[in-house]
């Protein structure tokens, strides 16, 4: 049953993946000292709680509902430290990735862990990042139990996107079709497709479109379903910038930066287009996000010979979406 | 948390969906007194132990993984009521059916949560089965807590296919496609999911597929991949059954029958082509089997405008698949 429970921590963790940037994507399960399952969390965007800490508080809110807890990180783990009352002694915990042992915007996870009691915490894999690892050989001194690498293949794939963006440059790519592979018609994908995407728009560093989609679409390219801010844009065209229409909504966003070549200091874009683009771009993409709706419609379909990999697949309403490489 | 445990069990009734032609696909999801998960279980295959039993059985084997369990259901029924030693006492079962209250191939699925001290059963919907419900009813009167309607719109969705072959002919059908929504290849499903379709084949009264794809694919159509029964066909063509070469595989396969219209008798039958073939029947299928790989290919598209409901879906391997209705 343990790499059941770790699976239910990656799922969690993967319906957050790049919106936590610049954090990675982590998913935590909590199981009481008698096999109960009390939080299955994740890291839901950076500045807010740790997945550990959002499970914990998850938990601890659901043994006494009476209690209110306090909203900022830091507030909250000190409110749990206080008052945890022995709860969560025995507990288990189910981590996609080593906890951190480095104060941060936000105390160290590993404490937290020791400081309650629990029994023993499983982990997919080590973090690779210098200033947070350290967590698993922290527990274990601490004589909570650890054991490392359940699922780990599931672990590695969840922090690509984290290592590829602290390291440099990721780049994603963002289709949507018809469950017929046709990228043509008005709105291909559901609200709650949409918001996801426009989740991502409010936190990458830059969104890369192509010219023909602005002069066809007359899009507006902003993140009004996540009621967030905007992305700056870079368009990628043969048109120069002081040609295109400026009453194009996209050029009347307040604030927006609009380049027409990549700025270096960029490290997570998202690129959004048909099939033109695609097939201009594909050979630098890192990861593809392909929304698909239910439905067939009469228009061709998108026609690049492409062999998607799978890194997790998901349902939002109606829609299925995946995450690839090739 | 009692949807997540019922939704546990809708998803395992689901991987098991048509393979228990003729008795509904159940699910059913056991928690021991302080919360635990011991099975997640569904029926698998008609003659095969119902869902609560195979959850039962899992969880008595997982408690006590030093006993072996007699295989058949009356046996195994029998087993874990004379050895359950109190064992299941206040234990809590997910039901996504009434369980049965009739003595058929196995004994009534209602009396083992009585007999063996269940404190609670969640059931999403009633059986309207006038032979097997009553189960809800009996529970009650023996002291177990009932409480129905978890999930219920779920439930329904669940027990369709039943419903249908139960009063009449429930018509399936299958398209394989490629991401981009072409149906064009050699081999397009990968082998799990064309043996979750062999699987289909090898309990379905009749196989119904178009002259043209014999004419161009020279199929066998059999279930080899579940090394089980081929299924009986009926072609349905312009052309006379005489006038197709009989060295096509398909004609080879011993004890086969072979229609030419689609007889009364047959109950679940499921239909296999291309786009030509759907556009012919579409109108007459009740639920469609839809099977998608992960890679696109340079050839062009299915273009019948469908909207098709999503029923569940789920991934095998890399491929996706989904069970609709229009």
């Amino acid at each position: 049953m343990k790499e059941f429970y770790m699976n239910l921590a990656f799922n969690e963790a993967w319906k957050y993946q790049f919106l936590t940037y610049p954090n990675p994507a982590v998913g935590c399960t909590i199981l009481d000292q008698n096999g109960k399952i009390l939080a299955i969390k994740a890291h839901e965007k950076a500045g807010f709680a740790h997945a550990e800490l959002n499970a914990i508080a998850h938990a601890f809110k659901s043994l006494k509902p009476e209690c209110s807890l306090p909203q900022e990180s830091n507030a909250l783990h000190e409110f749990i430290c206080k008052n945890h009352q022995g709860m969560f002694k025995n507990n288990v915990a189910f981590l996609t990735l080593e906890p951190c042992s480095h104060q941060g915007k936000t105390p160290p996870c590993a404490k937290l862990f020791s400081e309650l009691g629990f029994k023993k915490v499983f982990i997919s894999i080590k973090d690779e990042n210098k200033i947070a690892a350290g967590g698993l050989d922290f527990l274990k001194k601490q004589g909570v139990e650890v054991e490392l690498g359940i699922l780990q293949e599931e672990g590695k794939k969840l922090i690509k996107p984290f290592l590829k963006w602290q390291k440099g440059q990721f780049k994603l790519f963002k289709l949507a079709l018809f469950m017929n592979g046709s990228p043509f018609g008005k709105i291909v994908s559901n609200e709650l497709s949409r918001t996801y995407a426009h989740k991502i728009r409010s936190v990458i560093d830059l969104l890369v479109v192509g010219g023909s989609t602005i002069r066809k679409d007359h899009p507006i390219l902003d993140s009004r379903l996540a009621q967030a801010k905007a992305p700056d844009l870079c368009i990628l065209s043969r048109e120069k910038l002081e040609n295109f229409d400026k009453n194009i909504p996209l050029f009347k966003v307040p604030k927006r930066r609009i380049y027409t070549q990549i700025p270096n200091e960029a490290k997570f874009l998202m690129y959004e287009g048909g099939e033109k683009f695609l097939k201009i771009v594909k050979d630098e993409i890192d990861m593809f996000l392909i929304f698909q709706n239910s439905n067939f419609n009469t228009e061709k379909n998108v026609t690049i010979p492409l062999n998607f990999k799978p890194l997790y697949r998901n349902f939002l309403g109606s829609d299925t979406y995946g995450i690839y490489e090739l």
